[in-house]
Order: structure tokens, then sequence, then C-alpha cells
């Protein structure tokens, strides 16, 4: 794990790299292709630019698998070529490169965004929100896919789900927390609106890019950390450092991840490369997942059984007080932007409307499941 | 709701209908097409036969939208048509059909293919087992779906996931289950292994097709039934003969479908349609579920709160007493069978390693935030 890579590739905010290296020739051969079947299309060559390193696992793969899928399916009338956080632009500037078609494409997670629009967020996950099954449901049923597209059209771009991380931990602590005094004072690498949370409830939230977080845990210039899951902190050996990780992970109960795709260049695309786009990146949004279930829990078993990691819950009233101050921080962003009190409330009318089915289903099988094979 | 049609439809193992309609004459043109991309490709017209109705909710729409992405994303060059239950072949006959070639795809749920091999019903859904994403986590990154195309090689087939319904209901009942006791004499529609689980209890299993079910819980020849779950039930009606529907589905807690594909016009389609009916399979596979989590949760909303439904959660005793049963149950499939017993375990593996991760995920996420707002 090279942790200097992190401080380009995953310090968004942080990051003042110039955009560099994004001026492709390569533009969507657009009156030829419009009739599919008809008339012989031209190879399009796309870039992908992605805000995650290379290869940067669950993430960086799920993009080489995304754009694999384009490719072989197409049959090589559309090519995707994957860049890196860095490689053709810096993280910070993957919006805005596939905005003005410099590239694309670009796979990220719509939270990065949130100085284009205040609903950006509501997108990726929102505190005590939908879990990764529940998002696509709202997405492809619950009337999400429409809201997106709305918020995302003036700003030249489709969106396209396409990943998730499924819910996240609370995060690296290097004390218990027993109630809401012990966050008092206490140095947490916690970005965006979480950030603002806790620091309503006494917290120091800290901005920091990922490659700095592990020197900052061993100095004590951080307390705390909110990384990504077992897979991803592994291998960025948070444990080494701290002992006691938490859960649930009341910010991020299913991070999503999109495609973005520049508008003229979508529009350009024939109907079938259009479909192959979609169905692409809704078959990876699965397989991103898959990915992150089965290595999550590989990880959580060396993270506990080989270095000694303490599993914590965060008690109930620290649960509580981190939702109520999650609702006043929300309605203090939807207040005055009609569109992102429309998602969020579409979100939440969702979310109150799978609670008591999910109260008899996955999460009561779950539960029994528990309790059968515990007492096995 | 015609319940006659489900007579036919899903009366699995019952309906005794010859293969009938089912003489296509459409070919894959083999040889012409193994070089995608460098030869014109001549279009193919597919027929897809199902063990449901034509668009019966959450099944047939997802056959349809399935068949839909790979119609679209291939430009027409492979066309596939679906043909409800009884239309081409009556349910029972799907996989034979898929296997010979008269058909040259099926979407159906492996378990109803229990007596070609008694592993078939572990790629469904096991007791206490894998949850939908928990599933998809150990096909794609678990081992599952190269077990899955070893247990179906020899009937020429080759196996995609294609949906799943998420966790199911444990079933309606005609009066409280308090415990163990109460399940005997019971005469409970219930199919397949789970159906000798509870007769193991005491309880009667009846093998039922779907359609005989409201009248036999009407008459009193039925105490109890599983059905589906909220969406597909409210449907059928079941809530105006018996009112206690318990939960959860620890026979089905994450029932997963499948396409199946004639292993000779699967050889003879050149990779990129390969790689679209993959993708359009994935890409459904999650659709299908995300159907499900949207419509049970407004139907269970329905049940309770316009047709008094009484919601009931099965006494932990009787989850232990059905958990130990299936155990015993499974043994004894899996005894003198070293293919069956190999996914068994290789399932279970995954569980065990799944469950300690979902406890501190998922499943903390959800009892968290049942407790922050149902307090709120």
């Amino acid at each position: 794990m090279d942790r200097r890579k992190f401080v380009s590739a995953l310090g968004l905010g942080l990051g003042a790299a110039a955009l560099a290296g994004c001026g492709q020739d390569e533009k969507p051969a657009a009156s030829d292709n419009n009739a599919a079947g008809e008339k012989k299309a031209e190879a399009l060559k796309w870039d992908l630019v992605t805000t995650w390193p290379k290869n940067y696992p669950g993430l960086g793969t799920g993009a080489n698998r995304f754009a694999e899928r384009v490719n072989a399916m197409s049959g090589g009338r559309l090519t995707v070529k994957v860049h890196g956080a860095g490689e053709l632009v810096p993280a910070t500037e993957v919006f805005d490169a596939v905005r003005s078609g410099s590239a694309q494409m670009g796979h990220s997670t719509p939270y990065y965004w949130k100085g284009k629009h205040p609903a950006m967020p509501f997108f990726t996950t929102i505190p005590f929100g939908l879990t990764a099954w529940e998002m696509n449901g709202w997405l492809n049923f619950g009337g999400g896919q429409e809201l997106w597209e709305e918020l995302y059209e003036p700003f030249n771009l489709q969106p396209l789900a396409c990943g998730n991380s499924g819910t996240q931990m609370a995060g690296w602590f290097n004390k218990e927390i027993n109630s809401v005094d012990d966050l008092k004072g206490l140095k947490i690498r916690m970005p965006g609106l979480a950030g603002e949370v806790i620091k309503r409830l006494g917290a120091i939230p800290v901005q920091m890019p990922g490659g700095e977080v592990f020197t900052s845990l061993q100095t004590g210039a951080l307390d705390a950390a909110d990384w990504v899951g077992p897979y991803n902190d592994l291998a960025f050996g948070l444990y080494k450092v701290v002992k006691y990780y938490y859960y649930p992970g009341w910010q991020e109960p299913g991070s999503a991840l999109e495609v973005i795709i520049n508008k003229d260049a979508w529009n350009s695309l024939p109907q079938d490369l259009q479909h192959i786009v979609r169905s692409a990146a809704e078959a990876e949004n699965q397989h991103i997942l898959d990915e992150f279930t089965a290595r999550n829990a590989d990880a959580l078993k060396q993270l506990v059984n080989e270095h000694g990691v303490q599993l914590r819950r965060l008690p109930d009233d620290v649960l509580m007080a981190l939702k109520d101050t999650s609702d006043q921080v929300i309605e203090e962003v939807i207040a005055g932007d009609e569109l992102s009190r429309r998602i969020y409330e579409s979100i939440v009318a969702f979310r109150d409307a799978s609670m008591p089915y999910q109260e008899v289903a996955e999460q009561a099988l779950l539960n029994s499941r528990t309790l059968v094979l515990k007492d096995a």
C-alpha cells in the first residue's frame, strides 16, 4: 500500500493539483452512430477517469470490470480505457472533466461533489438511511433515478449507479466510547456531513487525506478516524496504531458509487451501446457489492483473530444523539433548496416504508440466524 | 389473479401435462457466429421458457426485462422471446426443454429441479443460509459459480444467477404458534426440504399447487401455507382467510432465480453475445431484487393497515428446533453424494465467515436504525 498515492488520489478538497493530461481528442462520431443496426458504427474510444487510484481494491477493480464489460459486450465498437486518479486528471477534477467532455466517463461517488450542489451527498448515502439493496430499490422502483437525473441535468451529466460498499464501520478510536461525553474534544477524521454532526456533539472533525491518517493516529494528531470498512482498512494498516473498531456505520449505511457520462457523448451513442453501458453499470453495481461482502468478511476475521482488534458497538444514547443531530444538520442543508428537500424527503419516505418490512424480512432473518447459530 | 393458471403454472411436481408446443425450429447458426466482429452474424431467435406465468409480478416481469436487455444490447442480433409456463412447455418441463435444446433458455429457480440432483435446492437457498447479497458474494467471490457450473455440466446447461426474492416470510397460519408443540398436526403447505423439516416436528406438510391454497385454507383442508412474500401474497388474497403472518422466512433467507442456457446454444454464441447475456443476467439479478424490495414494503403496509393482518415472529425455541432439524435433514441429503456435500459445505463456510461481519455491518445498521427511528 503506497500511502503517498492516497494524498493525491483521495485527498479530495485538499489536493490542489491542476487539471492535467486531459486533452483527449477522441470524440464520439455522433451523427454516424445514431442509427444502430442500420449503419456500420465507427469504433469509439472513451476515457473513464476515476476518483480512486488505479486498481484500488473494491473501487478501482470495479471500474476496471465495468470497462471490460462494455468493451466485451460492444465487440470493440466502444472501448473504455480506465485512468486512475491523477493519471489524466486529479480525483478532485473528475466531475468537471466529464462535464466538459475532456473525458467521456467517470467512476466516483456523488458526495465528493457536494460543492456543486448540496443534494449530491444524498445519492451516496444519508445517516441512518438506506442499505445497498434499499438504495437500488429506491433508484429503480422509488423514483430515485429520475431525481438523480434531474439533479445532474444542469451539469450535462448522465448518472448511473455502479457499485456500493455496503454498510461501513463507524471508525477507529484510540479509546472506548461509552457516552456522548466521551466524544468531546476527540479529533476525528470524518469528512462531510458526518463531520459536522460530530462537531455539534463536541468532537473536532478533521478533514485529512487518507494518506495522512495512519501517521496522525500514531502521533496523536488524531484520536479517531473513519476510513471505509474491514477490507480497505486492513490494507491501510490502521489496526497497528488503534485497537477499538466501532460499528455500526451510522454515517454510511450503504455508500453508492456512480458512473457519470458526459451528456453529449451519451446522446451520440447508438441505442444498443446506451443499453450496453446501462446494463454494464447495473451488473457491476451488484458485483462491486459482492466483492465487499466477501472480502470484508475475510478481512474482519483477520483484524480480530490475527491483529487483536476490539470490536465495539456505539452505545444507544450515542446513536440517538447522532440521529437527532444528523436530522438537524440535514434540515439546514435542504432549507431553501427545493430540489434538495424533494430528494431527501423521497429517500426518507422510502426508508420509512421499507423499515417495517425489513424488520420482518432481512433484518429478522439475520437476527434469527445469529440466535440459532450462536447457541448451536 | 386467475388462480386456475397457477394450477398448471406453479404446480411443480403435480402438473402432469405433457411437453407441448416445444418444437422450435430456430437453431443458433453455430459455425457462422464464432468469429465475433470478423464476420456478420446472422440474427438469432431464441426461446426463453419460464416456470412462472407470463408477466407474473416480480418473477415474470424480471424474465421480460432480461429478454429486453439482451434484445436491446445485441441490436437485434439475438432476440429472446419469453414464454410463460404452459405456453411452450409446462413449468415442470422447463429444465428438460432447455437441456434438450427445444428451447435455448429458461428462467426458473434451481430447487424445482431437486429430482435431477439432490444439490439443486442449495442454489436457491438453504434454511438459515445466505441473504441475497451474501448469495451473490458467494457465487462471484466465494467459488459458488464454479460449483454451480460443475453441477449443471452433466445436464448440458450453463447457469447464471438472475434474480432474488429477498428474505421470504415463514407463512400464513390460522392460529398462533407459541411453541414447537403448536406445530403438531398442522396441515401446512410447504414444499421441499422445509416440508420434511416441519414433518419431523409433527406438522403435516402438504404439497399443493398455488392455485389450490386459497380454497384449502378457507375449507380447513390447510391450516397454514408458505407462499412467497407480501407482494405476491397480497395479490394472492391469502389475507382474506388467515390473519397470522409469520416471520422470518427461516426456510428461504434469500431465494435465488436462475437463467439456464442450453450449452450447445451457449457455445455457438459469439463472445460479445455471451458477454451480453452474462451482464444482462447479472443486471437483472439485482433489478428483480429491487422490485421485491420496493413492492414488498408497500404490500406489507397494505396487508397490515388495510387488511388487519397480524404479524408474528416465530418464537426462539421454534427457530432453534427448525435449525437443528434442518441440519439433520440436509445431512441425510448430502450423505453419500460428494458433490452435494462439497456445495453445502462451501455455502456454510461462506455464511459462517459472513455472519460476524454482518453482525457489525448491515445487521447492526438495521437494528440501530430501528432503535433510533422507533424512539424518535
